[in-house]
């Protein structure tokens, strides 16, 4: 598995039916991210057996309440724990301030570094790269700054067919197939000619998470053919002209986005508390996309 | 019942063995105290069916992470609700700069307006007074300012034995046997004689919160008599230098001070995430202090 998303938290504003705010957990390769973190969302790492130590690089998508009043009891019982490694925390404007004046309040000195790194709203903006994946903002329309997050897997080398290659290679022979090149002997003959000794390379693998936002229609270019795309839906098609005046979208317009965008497949969330059975908003969007699903708390979607 | 005392959360630090943090909802004849607001307290009011728009009086005791992370959640709640009723909060020094902050980042403008008032830290102060009751504060010794409240009723009036006064009285005649005073008839002359026509008033009921704080004998002065009182209880005496530099109490200690102040019954809180079982906190109470009980979550405690 290449790419694992766990919900754990998809209402939005207040807390109803048993729904708890935004927040979800992305592991891609061995790398690990927390995606927004509403009130509580400790309790929900506790409740889903994930340890604190695994996450080192948490992303606020926004300062409205429902997607980071957890984020301060987070940071703190981290150093409650004696947590060393330094935690990388990337948000708006403003959220480096709060965190700042809290721990100040408490004169708490924590046991590790924060990293705080500022994204800066209405731009599309790298910022997070390893060697196998980057991490980009895209503008967001909502009633304050907020940036949607596209996860990217890089491209992944050629694998070496070893129905085809049964003598043993040198290590940079190994790499010049996966590079796309042929292997040479050590007379600088072709010993194996790439595109006869390898295999394609795996797919690399894309995750866009989008929430808050009235629809946008030009969204689908920085999200095509995503693997995963999370989008939020918190109202229906009835309730249009109340997505549009709170800058909110609608299951309907996420399904179209998905479409256009062709994505393989359509989380749907951050639920209007109006809904106690989400029934109505899956098929508003089935009608649409097909590969939609309801992004329930504490369900996984892995990308193999 | 004159005072009842629900209590939402206990435990200290982090979240453990199924213990939230610090929370209590207070009612007093018919007014409300939330007293400390720890991360998720809006889910436990939910939990145990407090209506929101009961809480008026919210008392902060210090900065420290598990006594008031959720307070903003629950203010922004408040305003999803369309409170209208003005919210009157008191704490330390910086609380109302972290809330405005947050209120800033989420470009927030309640629907209902907080009155933050500032205690002061290190000084007794009147920061609540109504007709038929008052809130003090006390200073506590801790890592940053914070301060214990004493919730007390005034005196009441004196009660008219029915079965003494079998006539009609008028409102006057009424007002002076229950303030003390012989009831006249027209004439002047006296119609039924005080001591005679009236019983004691109702006993005036006081309850103490004290969290956190390193053990402060003196403290019995403060909260002598009073019929309930709440003192943190972190730590057992093996423990002892622990509590000491931390700036928190054991058990021994809470039951010490409240044989001393010859309470009517003592409530163990905050307990340490290192109890899985409290056993041991009650019973080291109970050996200096028989009225020990420990401050459950979801229990009530009135005083008829």
């Amino acid at each position: 598995m290449s790419l694992e998303l766990k919900i754990l938290g998809s209402n939005s504003a207040a807390f109803a039916h048993n729904r708890h705010h935004t927040s979800q957990f992305l592991r891609i390769q061995n790398t690990y991210f927390l995606i927004d973190c509403g009130e509580g969302t400790q309790l929900l790492l506790k409740k889903n057996k994930i340890k604190l130590s695994r996450i080192n690089h948490i992303l606020i998508s926004h300062l409205h309440g429902d997607h980071y009043y957890g984020l301060i009891g987070l940071i703190s019982t981290m150093h409650l724990f004696g947590r060393k490694a330094t935690l990388c925390i990337y948000g708006p404007p403003m959220l480096a301030d709060i965190i700042t004046l809290q721990l100040k309040a408490s004169n708490t000195r924590l046991s590790y570094d924060i990293d705080f790194k500022q994204w800066t709203p209405d731009e599309q903006e790298l910022i997070f790269e390893n060697n196998h994946m980057t991490v980009t903002t895209f503008p967001m329309n909502h009633r304050i700054p907020c940036s949607g997050f596209l996860f990217r897997e890089k491209p992944k080398k050629r694998r070496i067919n070893k129905e085809v290659v049964d003598s043993m290679l040198t290590p940079i022979q190994v790499m010049a197939l996966k590079n796309g090149e042929d292997a040479l002997d050590m007379d600088g003959n072709v010993l194996y000619e790439n595109k006869l000794a390898t295999l394609p390379p795996r797919p690399s693998r894309a995750y866009a998470f989008c929430s808050d936002t009235q629809y946008l229609p030009d969204l689908a270019e920085v999200v095509k053919d995503v693997d995963l795309l999370y989008h939020e839906a918190t109202f229906t098609e009835d309730m249009a002209e109340r997505a549009e005046l709170t800058y909110h979208s609608t299951a309907r317009q996420a399904a179209e986005l998905a479409n256009n965008a062709n994505v393989g497949k359509l989380l749907l969330g951050h639920f209007s508390t109006r809904f106690r059975e989400l029934a109505p908003v899956l098929n508003e969007a089935l009608e649409v996309f097909p590969r939609s699903v309801l992004a329930n708390e504490g369900e996984s979607f892995t990308i193999d």
